[in-house]
């Protein structure tokens, strides 16, 4: 019985450490290094090639890395009758908070600029924006987006929040549905995503959208990559409506060499790693159902993959 | 009567705009366009070129853009009799906690990474260090570094502070004294410079500072280049006992093209910028100086020349 990893993508070595740590005497594999495989029991996935899990025919498990599975199910190749389960991770809003902290620092306090100037060995200081200045506006208010907003009022940020229903959180401006939305957009200096996809939100940060926003707004989506609709996007960014973005989460992941964003100035690029999986949360969970898988116990954290979570 | 912006290094526009809004009909030149010489009675200045400020024989007040005024007094040819003014800036202690966190976060979830990666369009998520896990240590806790502890642990890190006398900030370790400086440097992961620069302190980011660090702390300095020690901290850097730092402050500002900072790829390096000059919250101070000039009465935040501050 053995355990693979099969994440492409993925910095595999400190999840091997983590699990190792707990259990040295686990057999480990990491694809494409897969040895025998029908020994393949546990396959932890990110972004697998698609069919590929077909090859282990004495599969148990197809866990995911993350809290979401969409990128296991997306599979039309998915072999029948494997179980498919997910992490849970408490510590999620914590990781998520301090990205969307340093995203918004980062653009007030042009950290970008200041990194092509030293490519440039120039010295140019710059006037920069200060929180008590900046307006953020937080569309999601779930337990994500309460978090995020309330250590930004601590720092100093004015912040405002949109959600379907009105939220109590001290010293931030709730905006609720859809007649709120344009009051909502008016005053966002620092427009962060944080809202779950859905058939509402998909592709709700478009052209109407940014219109509503004042000059200069900035963009940070840490949500999902189909919430943007990129053409919009880059059409405002073009124009100068929008002064920058850190985006996190794309419609294609990995996002493809020849997108234009890559090569956009005004947009910081990272790969999905705002709520990254924490190895030590995570792997005592993986190791868990792989114990279960030899016991014959019931796996934890299963996902009803008819409705998809 | 007009005012005179003698800052070669700085972005002068927004200072003006802030001035003219203030005062429409006031007569502002901007070094090297003078016109007139005589004409000038106040110098706003910022590292004026040396000996220069000698050419203004009806010059009333020197005046600093910042707090420090000893990049006004290293001037051997200082006009004698003129008073020496500084800037008082009560919103200091928050531009630069925004600063520090933003300088820790940006290590944590490598951003400077990120940023390389995007030039190559390389898609490569890598594990973060999140503040639960780190220790920052910050050295100094006057009123900048009180206002940062309690920012940080807010924010989840663990934070401990050095200083003289012992203080006592909720959920912020403790150590006074030369005696617990070993033991306050064994903790630190992130090690931050927030010293006053005296005697005692000139040079303490020494070869025996670094040394008792873990190995791969990074650091990040705030206070005085001259805090510094650049040989001993770039053979840290190199043997990798120091994993990287970010620098806002150096021994010669601006930074000199040939320096050996500017190339290395674990510096990141600001122009001295971490609690830059607010214009709104200092031009009025300006204004209100030059009115005073013009009406006879005693200018405000005067220097003590002989003391320096």
């Amino acid at each position: 019985m053995a355990l693979l990893f099969i994440a492409p993508d993925l910095e595999i070595p400190p999840y091997v450490d983590q699990l190792q740590a707990l259990d040295p005497e686990l057999d480990i594999r990491i694809w494409p290094e897969i040895g025998d495989a029908d020994d393949i029991e546990l396959a932890l996935t990110w972004n697998h090639p698609l069919g590929e899990l077909r090859n282990f025919k004495n599969l148990k498990c197809i866990a995911s890395f993350g809290a979401g599975v969409d990128h296991i199910l997306r599979d039309p190749n998915l072999p029948q009758g494997v179980q498919v389960t997910r992490v849970v991770q408490s510590s999620m809003p914590q990781f998520m908070s301090e990205f969307v902290i340093l995203s918004a620092l980062n653009y007030c306090r042009q950290f970008d600029i200041y990194k092509n100037d030293k490519v440039k060995k120039r010295w140019k200081p710059r006037i920069p924006l200060l929180a008590r200045d900046i307006c953020i506006s937080i569309m999601g208010m779930g337990q994500l987006g309460a978090d995020a907003a309330t250590k930004l009022v601590q720092l100093g940020f004015t912040v405002s929040g949109w959600s379907r229903t009105p939220k109590t959180i001290p010293g931030v401006l709730s905006f609720a549905g859809d007649d709120a939305l344009a009051d909502f957009l008016s005053q966002a200096n620092i427009l962060i995503c944080l809202l779950p996809l859905t058939s509402a939100t998909k592709g709700i940060l478009n052209r109407n959208t940014f219109e509503k926003l004042p000059p200069g707004a900035y963009l940070i989506n840490v949500a999902r990559g189909e919430h943007l609709v990129e053409k919009d996007f880059l059409d405002a960014l073009e124009c100068g409506h929008l002064s920058g973005a850190c985006l996190d989460v794309f419609n294609i992941e990995p996002l493809p060499e020849d997108h234009p964003f890559w090569d956009h100035p005004n947009i910081m690029i990272t790969p999905h790693i705002s709520s990254l999986t924490d190895p030590k949360a995570v792997m005592p969970q993986i190791l868990d159902n792989y114990h279960r898988i030899i016991s014959g116990k019931p796996l934890l954290h299963v996902v009803d993959i008819e409705r998809g979570y």
